[in-house]
């Protein structure tokens, strides 16, 4: 048994993807990897999981030297099926990306990546999810790779606190220009959504879903200002939805 | 054109379900209706969009008195579509459910439910999920259809909290025995998870999710404590998931 951590590494965009392969490059050094990742791209998949078909877990020849399988579910999935199937127990660290696209502000609710990394906060892992603001395939991560590097060394004699995980952006810029990091709150920016409406060989509609993402809320605590400024974002990222400040205010309602 | 308020509704187990049924013969008398529901259930589809396949929208024949729709996507595609394409505006009010199943405490996040309704606050809607905490497809909805009408009829000169949803959950027992409604926090309850490994024809194993719900959060300010004492709960819910909290502490780790 090795007595180093024991690292569990998954994504969004699948096994295949070059960010997950950058990420495992950068995470190397600090543990034993076990990956567990989508057989196909799951982007958009939020906190989705399979309650109504059946999930299939297979070796992956992709990292022959490594621990690593595919899941046929969610990113979420992954998470389960890696703590209750591959890994039999909590890993120590769980990472997950590094994800080709921004998962800033709300993004964080849509984002498989990031559901993967909130999965691994409500098992008290704590867990990162990295995305690279560039949706290009062969986007170049070494500025992300770097931005892991920083973080797993910095945090490795640091309590990490319980039932939270970090959500970290990297804006796509090359590492020397990187400003520095900064912890963040989620910015209030929505998308305008806009459905691209064709039609079949037969006539009949369909849709794509398209959309403009509105950075309005460019306060300098917010990920969104720290990522147009040239820093890495990080938003400590928790799961209780509960609006605490609603609550007087309902509760006057007198129902 | 009608002056009653226009109600948008959805739900996650699809548009057959007896549950959304039972929230648009409640709600009727509320508003104008339009159904926007998936084609197929959906459950357990947290906050996924679809975004790498096309979505269809369909006139659905089961309402044949209302403007019923079926999509193929997730129920945050319906909320989307909904606005963009069927309405082309924001309703006055988004109903999701009634749920087959609780979507108490941590729940909230893996629900396509309460995800509808989370899009809808995003959305600055107010939005409402119902969920009845029995799955059967036959559940006596009596209970269920009797607390819609209290709250809507409660909040009807009431202003609703800007950019939060409701999370309504119904304990499964007669409309007498309900003691009340009780406005509540999210439980830190979880789910023990479990997969059941099976082998399917060709020797090759396959998993099934299941798991056991820790409902080890009781305190009385809790949904969980609600719903275990005979009343109905509500969470104001929103959608910031910064700790905030944890931001102090993550600056000392001197990044």
């Amino acid at each position: 048994m090795s007595n180093k951590p024991l690292i569990l590494i998954t994504n969004d965009d699948g096994i295949q993807a070059k960010g997950i392969r950058s990420l495992i490059e950068a995470a190397t050094a600090f543990g034993d990897v076990v990956i567990v990742a989508p057989d196909k791209p799951q982007s958009g998949m939020g906190h989705a999981i399979t309650v109504n078909n059946v999930l299939r877990l297979d070796k992956s020849p992709l990292f022959p030297d490594l621990e690593a399988y595919t899941c046929s579910g969610t990113p979420v999935d992954c998470v389960k099926l890696a703590i209750s199937e591959v890994i039999k127990g909590k890993p120590d660290l769980l990472l997950s990306g590094i994800n080709h696209g921004e998962n800033s502000a709300s993004n964080v609710l849509y984002s498989g990546t990031m559901s993967a990394a909130v999965e691994g906060a409500m098992e008290d892992i704590p867990s990162i999810g990295f995305s690279l603001l560039d949706f290009d395939p062969n986007a170049d991560f070494t500025g992300a790779k770097w931005a892991v590097k920083e973080i797993l060394s910095n945090m490795a004699n640091k309590e990490f606190p319980k039932s939270i995980c970090l959500n970290v952006n990297i804006p796509s810029i090359s590492t020397s220009e990187i400003k520095g990091i900064k912890i963040c709150r989620q910015a209030r920016a929505y998308w305008k959504d806009n459905f691209d409406k064709r039609y079949d060989q037969f006539g009949k509609p369909y849709y794509w879903l398209t959309g403009d993402f509105n950075r309005s809320d460019r306060s300098e605590d917010t990920d969104i200002w720290a990522l147009d400024n040239g820093y890495v974002s990080i938003v400590p990222t928790q799961f209780d939805m509960t609006a605490y400040h609603a609550i007087s205010q309902i509760n006057e309602w007198g129902l």
